[in-house]
């Protein structure tokens, strides 16, 4: 193909840019949905859509009859060639890894998960994790002859602060076991792409914010597990602060002269709405439940014990989670983790706390919903950070050599490594 | 000039508009910090600059001999010809109006205030500040042939939530009035160039990021006055949130069982730190003080009721910035204000607060410092968000028609926008 020349030649090179951008982006799009993503007319659009659909550089890849609510002809969506991309997104947790690829497309092609002791070292966790990705993609013959990058959720900051023990050995609960410096070079080396790496519950929070009918800009997540974790999204993007540490809402204090927490302190969010602290509560009300099965046998039985003890946990949540959202003045709120969904009385708790925190205005105030994903969460999180930090179609045939101004730190992984920097 | 074609002057000309848009964003910079910024190497880089300078396009201003704290020798720094284009920054205030109109350079070229009542209407306050602009260009002979935009500061969100009054009008202290949803229209006729409007204390937030020596990519914010107002810079950008109130960190409660609020709740942190809120508790405690003056000269005599309230107070200011920061991470937290200002204990109390509220790691923690800034932050804020938001060098002469994507919303203009869109 000859290179095109003149100054129109330039601004529509540059237009079929932000069209194949929009696609690496957001995956399978509709005509209108381009067009007010890239912000350009529809006449303008429909030229640059067609020579590229007319070049194989994306395709149809069906319509938006499934998701569309109104009448009308439904819309073809046009995505990238699903084979010229794939993606992986691998999700580290205590004692499993999931892995997910997908296509250019963002279809999911194969997915799967191991389960380790939580003893298991790192080097351990890296070898499982890749056998199962060669497993999965041998079984499903996916190769990876266009693989674009690789997302990976780790528990914990990354890279783990030096010096104090961050955060301290749980008592009882799961030891962290930071991952070490180079969980990048593994994968690295291994398929010669691109890696991210973040704290795994932060990829959660960018993965609901996107999953749903409709996505949004600005939300916080908190998910109750055996600790309590967070993530947030602002203006679209994730949020890692300055040391790498944003999103520990579980370490606010929520009770003074509360119980002994495993970061140093006292009475943090975490000792009152974690599974441990949610178990010991009830203990000391009389009530001894060993595990998440008991608890959730309680719940079923609306034990008014476990009643009382989550609707109290569940306010202190809603306290702390006011207090970011009056902060943030995020459009929805998302609780995870297992406890949410075996007991919905906590995400009632904590839009009913909300309510009472924020202004008295009708249009102020955040939605407040449990997870949508479960325990693909962190993997779809990685897919998702790699979806729009990989490198500006570097790979993708038929484009110029033309990227955009990097001093606008605009993708994840630049501003991971601007704030690790 | 001859329109360069081929894929060698494509490359040049996105490097050259890369140069050209850091110097826009940031004013003066030295070849190595622009190096730095743009990712590209000393030598392309030194290319570049050579025939920018050569063009005319940009300039040399001074070398950065008085900034360099290292040895050897001074480094030239660059900007855009200083009188290619203008920037005006408005902040209307509860009493007075200041505006700053600066260079291309970044250099401020004329700035002054004129007061008014706050009983004031909007009409009025655009009057006056528009004569006042009019008054201080011709006193300086600024002309605005190339002016590239106007930032506006008002208080209260802008534009103003519909339905339920918000906040409501205040009990004693001052009565916010609302912007009016047309307040850019008269700026934008009377000059012909974009606007963009946000709250003032967000902008000043901006102004503080952007201050000192360095200037940070995460900052938390929190003016103390009649009122308590905030404004978070995440990642480099202003925080506007889904609705617009984003950085309300006064109404969150600190005391359950607290003084009423205006905003209809009790005990909100802006019952305990604004003025009205440490005068009401000096009475409380038997020392009846009027006013600020009042304050400031108990202050000064170092009063041991005035020290005890002013320490409560801040350690609530302290424990709610605490939260936020675990929640954001920041580099910095800067406490503004005019109570500030004359007590250095309220920063003192906030920075220890904030030490006991955050993990027991060196490295976690913010700085803590009184704000940089006085009356002037909201205009400089202003300016600030103008520099980074005009459209790329659109009217700059000599550059192509060539436009970044628009997908991704990387300018406070944009963000504010999809956030009330």
């Amino acid at each position: 193909m000859q290179m095109p020349t003149g100054v129109h030649a330039l601004v529509r090179r540059t237009h079929e840019d932000c069209v194949l951008r929009a696609l690496q982006e957001n995956g399978a799009l509709s005509r209108g949905e381009i067009a007010r993503i890239v912000g350009l007319s529809r006449t303008t659009l429909s030229d640059i859509v067609g020579n590229l659909l007319q070049r194989g550089a994306i395709v149809v890849v069906d319509t938006d009859a499934v998701r569309r609510s109104g009448s009308g002809r439904p819309a073809e969506r046009l995505a990238l060639d699903p084979a010229s991309a794939q993606f992986i997104g691998v999700d580290f947790g205590h004692r499993r890894v999931h892995v997910a690829v997908a296509d250019a497309s963002h279809e999911i092609m194969v997915s799967g998960s191991v389960r380790y002791e939580d003893s298991a070292s790192w080097p351990v966790r890296l070898e499982l994790a890749l056998a199962l990705l060669d497993r999965l993609s041998a079984e499903a013959g996916v190769h990876y002859g266009a693989l674009q990058g690789i997302g990976i959720g780790v528990p914990g900051p990354y890279p783990a602060p030096q010096g104090a023990a961050w955060p301290r050995a749980s008592a009882g609960a799961t030891v962290l076991r930071p991952a070490p410096e180079g969980v990048d070079t593994a994968f690295a080396e291994r398929f010669d792409a691109p890696v991210i790496v973040d704290n795994n519950t932060r990829l959660a929070a960018l993965a609901e914010a996107i999953s749903g009918a409709t996505s949004v800009a600005d939300l916080v997540y908190v998910r109750l597990s055996d600790g309590v974790g967070g993530g947030l999204v602002v203006g679209g993007q994730l949020v890692t602060g300055s040391g790498g540490l944003a999103g520990e809402l579980g370490h606010v204090t929520v009770e003074p002269a509360g119980r002994p927490c495993r970061c140093g302190k006292r009475g943090c969010l975490e000792t009152v709405v974690s599974l441990p602290g949610i178990l010991a509560k009830c203990w000391e009300f009389g009530l001894p439940l060993e595990d998440l099965g008991a608890l959730a046998a309680a719940v079923s039985r609306a034990h008014p014990v476990v009643d009382r003890v989550l609707r109290e946990a569940a306010a202190a949540l809603g306290r702390v989670v006011g207090a970011a959202t009056m902060a943030l003045n995020p459009a929805k709120v998302v609780i995870g983790g297992e406890i949410t969904r075996l007991a919905p009385v906590i995400v009632e708790q904590v839009a009913a706390t909300l309510a009472a925190e924020l202004f008295p205005t009708a249009s102020a105030g955040p939605v407040v919903e449990a997870a949508h994903l479960s325990d693909e969460d962190g993997a779809l999180g990685a897919l998702a950070a790699v979806f729009h930090s990989s490198p500006l179609l570097a790979k993708y045939p038929d484009t110029a050599d033309v990227k955009g101004c990097t001093d606008a730190p605009d993708s994840i992984t630049e501003r991971a490594a601007h704030a690790r920097a």
